[in-house]
């Protein structure tokens, strides 16, 4: 499927975000900077939600290893986000998820993109394998809707 | 009063912003200079909710001249914040602001402090008098409800 | 070429930024979203400091179509960061950076991707070609010195 | 002395610090947001350059309790920011430091507030007094060399 034509029911969990007066950029849209913001608050945001990202405690951690975004149509403060999550694939040691930006009530993306964790044990500082709790809840983003 | 005791209804006017990943600092808790962007976000979506700020069109705008925050007790992603707005003093070319940021359901105010526009004629650059429909709106801020 | 072996050498220009403590996330690294703030200061600053980007009053901007990063090892407030540019693509409205990112002095990159800007003529918001001043700037970046 | 007249040799140590694209607002000016994080970039800096502060292992850790800043002429991208730095106050367990942010080669400040930070000890929770190292390094910041 081309990204550009995602629509809601291609993502399988969503997350609702307020813009700032600040994302505005000089043009008066939100700067391609932010969307990266929206990103990685989602799917940090429905991992602590789901109980298996512990930010302070955890012995294990994903580190973000790539990511990538495009732009479609312009969002402008004060518009309010709704970020549309799916996993495509999880590997031995990392997640790859899929982004879909959607403005307000609109049902097509504004923007859309992939978001790449690797996990890894913050004593060695090497990969390691997604822990058994977290791909149990990450298995609830493979099941889109539709 | 002191702000350091500040309640819910102290303000006039709630908005309610979702926090972000990165507003954590390597503390682990919003990172001081994010809630500068909840106050401006407050302020500003207010006035363009009331249809008296036009970002893009507007002769006349709001410059930040002064801003403050006291810190009581620490903000965490992913919280969500309640920003309490009230208005101190209109003068002739300035509004002053009183804010107070609520954590989730917190009765008290984690966070308070002020920010003060100067109205500004684009075209000349010289302050000007704070327009009368401007005026009319930051009554409805002046009317502490308790 | 693998960006991931993308040295000083295979960039044609260089800007130097501070990073900022607030840059850190809670894992103590710069955090994923800050570094596309790197990538459009470098873009946009080049093209101001040769003149061929007016914030302000240009008929014809450049709009921000897709971006990606892949991060291979982390950067850390304080750290300096030395953005490397050079123009894979000038396509007829639109233009393809490839950008490193190097940490301090170290001569391999610590991230690298890529920014595509659409020129776009504000009045009419269509995509329009990319005036001659700016490629004949961009031409620059075309050269890579090895 | 009124800060607005604050000039360059009023401040015992500097900081040069890049603006960057994204810190100008939809008014083509650096956002009063982006200066508090001038402010915390200088003074964290200055003390991990100074060696008394260790994000990661340290035992001792400033918070910020208030912050403040008065804008009297704007800034702009691609503008180079100096932060002067100086101490106001020692107390037994905060610091009040006072900052003006010159902008490029301007001898007078674009803006000036101030940061205050108490010490807390990270184990506890408690403030606890300013660590003996950290005012032999602060003693620098309240010589004002004029």
């Amino acid at each position: 499927m081309n990204m550009r034509d995602a629509r809601r029911p291609d993502f399988a969990h969503f997350s609702q975000l307020s813009t700032r007066w600040m994302d505005n950029d000089v043009y008066g849209h939100v700067n391609n900077v932010q969307y990266y913001s929206y990103f990685d608050t989602a799917v940090n945001g429905f991992l602590i939600e789901r109980g298996v990202l512990d930010i302070h405690g955890g012995d294990v951690v994903g580190f973000v290893v790539e990511t990538n975004c495009s732009y479609y149509s312009p969002i402008v403060f004060p518009d309010t986000v709704h970020v549309g999550l799916r996993v495509a694939r999880i590997g031995d040691s990392s997640v790859k998820y899929e982004v879909g930006i959607f403005r307000n009530a609109e049902e097509q993306v504004s923007a859309a993109g992939a978001f790449v964790h690797v996990y890894v044990d913050r004593s060695t500082g090497k990969s390691t394998r997604v822990p058994e709790a977290t791909r149990a809840v990450l298995a609830e983003l493979l099941r889109v809707p539709h």
